[in-house]
């Protein structure tokens, strides 16, 4: 099959891909559509040591497996956890120390013709939503993580710090709690976007010190950090939703003088990401910055490396 | 007065030292006893810009201030708070932005004959429990803290990183959880301690890696919390008691993969402290290691600096 391939931090597009045969339990999915997340375009920085092809955003259609979904349109969690340990037994499935993750480690992903995942980690999707639109329910998931951590309540002053991708989902997420939502950005284009949200943008120097009951970093550099972490009045939290290139340096003293929350925040719940897109409360679309053939993947992924775009999506 | 004194990061014994007349509100307290936190021996060291009389763990008597108090045996909180600003007002009086901190911020402490707080910061101490045990009401009330912020349940696996004075009321305060606690620490002596109030004890070689729900890091310094942070399991929720005196440099990337929870954590409530002293579910006199008379000051303080100090008390 065709897939982009990842090795020695190159990309290259193979032709001769092929997927062992799907293990016990699993499903193999034909990919419709896939997106662009930093992520991925860390792995070819080499932040995590992947090999095989990457995509962990996929919305498709169930080719084998169960017979009840076999025909379905799907979207997927991508980590499969062994479902035996102490971490899954507690509920902690994503965290199973023995888990692949797909397209990120020990699991080929989407960026493919097909791919394998354990039938449970599939999701049918609601005839109404389109395959641009389930997309987004990954790192919609990924945002409402934060609802799952933290409380926020409709008086809480918030601020994302980051008009990205990520920045720009987290918000929409955010929104909906009736929260006094503010989002620092760089970008007009992407401000703009937020703005016609009815979402509040305001640039970086604006922000005002210890003003915010909950800051979410979504920049991913330390200076997002920065500003997030001054934004938060004593006792706040700041939630970590971006990983880091390097290390990450602290006031400690700080930290615990002013009694501040700091959460990191990963993959998050499937089910109400795709209920919130299918009931229209949340609209990833403007968010779609271009569409490419999976043949085209090299190209889309030199589009998605530029600074400022948007979602870039994969058609295989 | 007779009064310790530090100035430009040296300490000296004045006969001179002298408090303006207490504000309205506030009450003087003819000192009885007090107490050298790890805080005074970092002020001394420079790691807050403080001059003036140090101190701040104290028990003592009512010489001036409402009639209800006069001649009462009290304890004291160490922030005093405007009462007026947003931060007050919601409830984070130990927050405010304008507060002054006994003997340790804009206002002189307890190490001295007399020291002055607002009458609102005073508790009564029970007949029943005498200075050398309600001597510890503050720094136990900090260890307290934690239990405002996190939640311990009886199965949860907790690690206290750190067997000295805070580590041993942090490990003391938290065993009454009925956790599943372990303490690391290096010292022979302070371990026996931990055993004696039936406390289990591990060298910190001995941890296991991500075996640990809460990790409290007590030692201030990286190697303690390099130790709390691998015991951690994911989700695990880091709490961060002591300051430090650089900065300290975190992955920042394994937070979020891990979705750690780290919390600063500082001052605690007052009443349950007093009232766990009161009732003996908490004895701190293992911890004293030596008495001085508030003449003998600068030994006093020479003998807490000593590495594997517990305890030291001040009689004015």
């Amino acid at each position: 099959m065709i897939a982009l391939w990842l090795e020695d931090r190159r990309l290259r597009l193979r032709d001769d891909a092929q997927l062992p045969d799907p293990h016990a339990g699993e499903a193999r999915v034909r990919v419709t559509l896939a997106g662009i997340c930093n992520t991925d375009l860390e792995l070819i920085r080499g932040y995590y040591p992947y090999a095989g092809i990457p995509g962990h955003e996929f919305v498709g259609v169930v080719g084998q497996g169960p017979r009840e979904i076999v025909g379905r349109r799907v979207v997927g969690e991508i980590n499969a956890a062994c479902g035996e340990c102490p971490a899954c037994l507690a509920g902690r499935r994503t965290h199973c120390p023995r888990r692949t993750v797909l397209g990120i480690a020990g699991r080929h992903g989407a960026f493919a013709e097909y791919l394998d995942l354990p039938a449970g980690n599939l999701h049918l999707v609601p005839d109404s939503v389109p395959d641009k639109i389930a997309v987004f329910t990954e790192p919609l998931a990924a945002a409402l993580e934060i609802r799952e951590q933290v409380s926020i309540r409709p008086e809480d002053r918030v601020l994302v710090a980051g008009d990205g991708k990520l920045g720009q989902l987290v918000a929409r997420s955010l929104a909906l709690t009736g929260c006094r939502l503010l989002v620092a950005g760089h970008h007009r284009r992407k401000m703009d976007l937020l703005e016609v949200a009815g979402i509040r943008v305001a640039a970086p120097a604006d922000i005002g010190a210890a003003e915010f009951d909950v800051a979410v970093e979504c920049t991913g550099n330390p200076e997002g950090f920065a500003l997030a972490r001054r934004a938060l009045r004593p006792r706040g939290a700041l939630v970590m939703k971006s990983t880091y290139a390097g290390a990450l340096t602290l006031d400690a003293s700080a930290l615990v003088v002013d009694e501040i929350t700091l959460v990191g925040s990963r993959c998050g719940p499937f089910a109400p990401a795709l209920r919130l897109l299918e009931e229209g409360k949340i609209d990833p679309r403007p968010l779609i910055e271009a569409r490419y053939p999976l043949r085209d993947a090299l190209a889309a992924f030199d589009h998605a490396a530029r600074r400022g775009a948007l979602k870039i999506l994969l058609e295989p």
